[in-house]
């Protein structure tokens, strides 16, 4: 039994990852995979504790590399509790959000720049990043429309140039890296699903 | 008016550290300096909430990686908000703990590699360090005796040899940097005290 595969799923606010990470799992499922669903920042008590620190509205302005900070010891600890064990034991790990989502939201949507960014990713995971990662790409507009009658986080009530920053930014590291392979949100939901599902099998046909 | 000094006030559980920041404090005002008294991790409101997730006795074991990061999280913020600006208006700022508590705990304690506690710090607080350090120096069963009528924290309940590590590469940082001056903590209170103001009035004619 080898190693597990490591498939991230990425996206904005209300570019359907919850629903299209369910469609993942099913359709991995069906081809017989053990398959550990999971989400960043969270995954293990301690790290839904972080997200929930990271995700409360407050008074008190965060400062960008502290939010950075937050966002890997949250990954630090998913690491090392679920992904790799998971991966060890041969399982698939499909998981919402992980490194992208630093690059694009606190990277793109916030100035940190790329090369702290890195520099923790080297820290925290060397030589370890996704071996497919699905980015769900909306324009923005289309995806706060659809975001508008839940309560909003701390992250959603940010600008719309906020968003379009992290947009740019998911579409440049999806042309740089050709793990990432950009998914229209914008189409009906079942034809989003097909197009994970084709993925996916493309994806297993060629590992 | 010119930049404020950081000095930092370090020693494991039971040295007197809460005790001894409030003889610092009022040297410094005694001397007609302007003080901030902060502690990490904590300082802001943010920060003090890092604090008791990485305080909280849990079941989850926490990946030293994970607890190091937390450490700097809190840090930056605290830098942003509370140290940088308080240096900034020419007031002194006096901290329990500092990243040599890092170095320390997660390093000596922890066994987390120095590089990487080094990579971290150059991150979030490049060229940056205490102007002073004062730390109480203490002998660990003695310390512990002391905090044996206490209910002990995550950190207090760990074993004997890990506050020996700590210990160890407290005085390690201390023979590698004139910074950082180490006061024997196991004299009478008043004596401790006077070696405080003693150091404190040495580094004001110094500076």
């Amino acid at each position: 039994m080898g190693r597990g595969r490591f498939i991230t799923l990425e996206g904005s606010e209300g570019a359907g990852k919850s629903t299209n990470i369910g469609v993942a799992e099913r359709c991995l499922s069906a081809m017989g995979i053990d398959v550990v669903v999971t989400r960043e920042p969270g995954g293990t008590p301690l790290a839904e504790e972080i997200r929930s620190v990271l995700l409360s509205a407050r008074e008190e302005a965060v400062d960008p590399l502290t939010e950075t900070l937050l966002m890997f010891a949250a990954r630090a600890q998913h690491l090392a509790k679920v992904v790799k064990p998971g991966l060890a034991a041969g399982r698939w790990v499909l998981c919402e959000r992980f490194t992208d989502a630093t690059h694009a939201y606190q990277g793109g949507g916030r100035g940190l720049e790329s090369g702290q960014i890195d520099a923790l990713a080297g820290l925290v995971h060397p030589g370890f990043e996704p071996d497919l990662t699905l980015y769900l790409d909306l324009p923005v507009e289309q995806a706060l429309a659809r975001i508008s009658g839940r309560a909003l986080d701390r992250f959603e009530r940010e600008r719309l140039e906020f968003f379009e920053r992290v947009r740019a930014r998911y579409l440049e590291l999806a042309r740089a890296n050709p793990r990432i392979r950009v998914i229209d949100a914008g189409r009906s939901p079942a034809e989003v699903a097909a197009e994970i599902e084709a993925r996916l099998q493309d994806f297993r046909n060629a590992s």
